[in-house]
């Protein structure tokens, strides 16, 4: 598939703007052809009116068809081949492996929500007959076209055919995404993807559109654009908010759900350390250096009690900090934002560092490493929670038990904490649960942050800022409530009802009759 | 019970503040006593403080307990007697009848509540068991202290313990009310059968506390304060609004659950212009007038295209105007509101008064009226869509079913849409139904949109400006979704799971475990 560095409005392709940028690998800092033009005003709005044009067609395709359609559009990703693996490693740096392993979870996640869709009961179809009143039958539909903004950090799972485009097609809303200018070939081709899949199923064609750009223009005019119902954002914490300060300013507000990262605290409970302190070290260092530490569930802070056996496990952490290897970010910006947030941490009060690998020279490297700072300092200093995007953790020691909780207590939303302990540890410690239940969207025993399984469990989400929406997860299958609103029918005829609220169940569905869950 | 005209922080009562205010009887513009004082800002910070500290106990009571306390608060009510329904009508100008059946859906609202948490499938339980992946179990847990605006318009359904109060506490949020200042006598006795409720109840004492107050700032200090996590709104566009825009604005945005009304747009079809013109037209009067119009669910707007029985329709329900009786309205302010707003409507080009009822001269009565104007003239001028509180309705005549269809199209979000004709007439119409469902939280057929019913199934809500989250209701049971938001444990001890979340699932509760629907 040749690439051609324009717009996807609908399926016809668009190039009026005189703005240029192009994808840059970041190993060599090379450019990548071909150029691609930012997306003008113009078509930003003509891809949400096609979408709109869409969107009554596509809402009431049948449970079936949509199925089928995100299940097209899984295969077409893999019918792309190695060109996208390849693509995308030379756009983000990440190896070949690392992005195999992330098409197929794209893949399956797709699938899953196929499931969803065909399974039907996500609708929470909800029947209320009686004798003395009105028949009264509700089920979520979807809210219309929605904007997706992908991330760079993972350009296939959380890009162009990600989670929040798997979910919101689910829902049946057509989407706008706005191609992440770090990844605009393998966007380009994702939507490429997407678009074959639109025609093999017959989807109206304004189901997906993507326009480029680089400026934070062409997303703010699309977040802005009346005919838009919803936002899926993912990313940095000052993109998130300003998105969402664009659409709670618009003349109809309208949700956003940004996952804007955290610094997923781990809690070392003194079990831990007495009976698996080599063990913790070495996962949290390969845990807070996977991906080159660019994963938003990174695990960015460490806190535990001071004791012999801590000095031990820090010493360890070092040890293996020191001997870890760099790997490419996924952009020189990226890299700097980087390098900037280690020197302001460093300068804070009381921070120390405690190990770093080595450069080795290349561009845009991500060097690990490790800091502490004690619990007092951390008390003192709310910058010192904030997130720093990149291979690096910081321990803080705590004197004692209460100290440990208090440090729980001042946390802000994160995506996750973890506790690492005996089964003994957490009952003495189930007051630090009950704190943490309140700070994160993911409590975690005895395991590491960065893997986000695609289930129907997950949650990938948390108290604000890790989201701008704490009751919703970006991953897994409750992610398609985002993109729906109840509605509700008195007293309609059996004929004009939608299938899922018909008298005979013909969907078989799982619905609420007067109060009971039945099929 | 005597009234204090004091602010309950917890179960103390507090009356600080140096400004004070009256409730006033409508009907004879006299003062009522007591003075009731404003909070402070200092009384209101404690309130909350006491909700913050009440909230970890609260939320962890059992379902059982939570329960008989929803059901404590609905007894405690009835024990107020004819006392709390003599204050209501003397603060509200309601008649006696009215509140007395309002107080029964506020009991039976506090009780389906209760046995909704007693149920307890509504946490949306998810587990998912994996030999080769972590263990993930997740379930809705309550948001935190919750900030609660009650209306004028239903002093005990939609004040102190009406429909958001109940869903709060049953999702197991503190709440901090923020009384009524047009009803504030009232709301005291309400505030005290809550209080003794959480005294034989055993919750702890924050759990609820009101405030009492006439300014902005009293509502403005509650939702800013940086331990309310939700807020619950019903009443103007311009008080919702501007709560909304509060919260969006704090250093950490919160969900707003503003109910603003709307006009509740009626559709009338041939078929039911031929066949039951008459009984529509009586039926839309007492509609347009029950409780002095004074109904969030008040039809403002009744569409339908021109044609022999349409006049004669139009013209069978001016005559019920004429005849229509006036009443007194909430307030001096909601009456001059609605003179104004009905003169306001009445210089705009081609709105016609067809029909009024006549003032009785006693003071602040709602004097029915009936206006009409042509599609024509309705497209061209968006301010005829919007609400006037009372009881009001403007007709559209339009010009065949494309026009018709039209005026649909161009609506803003409101709470409901009403179709009235023969299911013929509905088939035929399918494509406004298409429109109206993305319009709207509740489309009634062959019904008026006054009654809503408290059950599984109703939906009121819809898209802005009806409310501020097209995604929630804030009537009937799925309104305790609203104050809560998912929490996921991946692999927990069996011991240090919630209940809901254990394998043996002992509150035997509908969960979905891999997918499956299953208890």
């Amino acid at each position: 598939m040749a690439l051609t560095g324009q717009n996807f409005i609908g399926s016809h392709r668009s190039g009026n703007g005189s703005k240029t940028f192009q994808g840059i690998n970041p190993e060599t800092e090379s450019k990548l052809k071909p150029d691609y033009v930012e997306a003008t005003s113009d078509e930003v709005d003509q891809a949400v009116q096609k979408a709109e044009e869409a969107f009554n067609d596509y809402r009431q395709k049948s449970t079936v068809n949509r199925a089928e359609f995100l299940e097209a559009i899984a295969d077409e990703i893999m019918e792309l081949g190695d060109a996208l693996i390849k693509r995308a490693s030379e756009e983000t740096g990440l190896t070949e492996g690392r992005l195999t392993g992330e098409r197929g979870r794209t893949f399956n996640q797709l699938r899953l929500f196929a499931d969803v869709v065909r399974e039907g009961s996500w609708v929470d179809a909800r029947i209320d007959r009686s004798d003395e009143a009105p028949d009264v039958r509700s089920m979520k539909m979807a809210l219309g076209p929605v904007a997706i903004f992908g991330a760079s950090n993972f350009p296939l799972a959380f890009s162009v055919a990600g989670g929040d485009t798997a979910s919101a097609l689910a829902a049946g809303c057509p989407i706008v995404v706005k191609a992440h200018p770090a990844h605009p070939g393998t966007c380009e081709m994702v939507a490429g993807a997407i678009l074959k899949a639109v025609e093999k199923t017959g989807m109206p064609e304004g189901t997906f559109s993507m326009v480029q750009g680089i400026s934070h223009e062409v997303g703010t005019a699309l977040v802005e654009h009346p005919l838009i119902k919803a936002v899926g954002f993912t990313g940095s914490f000052k993109g998130g908010k300003a998105l969402y300060d664009a659409a709670t300013s618009r003349p109809e507000p309208i949700p956003v759900y940004a996952e804007m990262g955290s610094t997923n605290p781990i809690f070392l409970l003194p079990g831990a350390l007495r009976e698996k302190g080599d063990e913790v070290a070495e996962g949290l260092t390969n845990s807070v250096n996977l991906g080159v530490g660019q994963f938003c569930t990174n695990p960015g802070l460490v806190a535990y009690e001071e004791s012999d056996e801590a000095r031990a496990f820090h010493q360890a952490v070092a040890d293996h900090f020191k001997k870890a290897g760099t790997g490419t970010m996924l952009t020189s910006g990226i890299q700097s934002a980087y390098k900037e947030g280690l020197e302001t941490l460093l300068q804070q009060e009381g921070v120390q560092l405690v190990a770093s690998g080595s450069e080795d020279g290349s561009p845009n490297t991500g060097v690990p490493h490790l800091l502490k700072v004690d619990s007092k300092n951390f008390l003192a200093n709310d910058g010192l929670e904030e997130e720093v995007f990149g291979p690096s953790t910081l321990t803080i020691s705590a004197e004692g038990k209460a100290d440990l909780i208090d440090i729980a207590e001042n946390l802000q939303g994160h995506l996750t904490a973890t506790l690492y302990g005996t089964e003994e540890d957490l009952e003495t410690y189930s007051d630090l649960v009950t704190v943490l239940q309140r700070k994160v969207g993911r409590l975690i025993f005895n395991g590491f942050p960065t893997g986000v399984e695609v289930n129907h469990a997950m949650i990938h989400g948390g108290p604000y800022p890790a989201t701008t929406d704490s009751r919703t997860t970006s991953v897994g299958t409750s992610a398609i409530d985002r993109f729906a609103r109840p509605v509700c029918f008195q007293d309609f005829p059996e004929s004009q009802l939608p299938d899922e609220l018909k008298d005979e169940n013909p969907l078989d569905i799982w619905r609420l009759e007067n109060g009971e869950h039945t099929k």
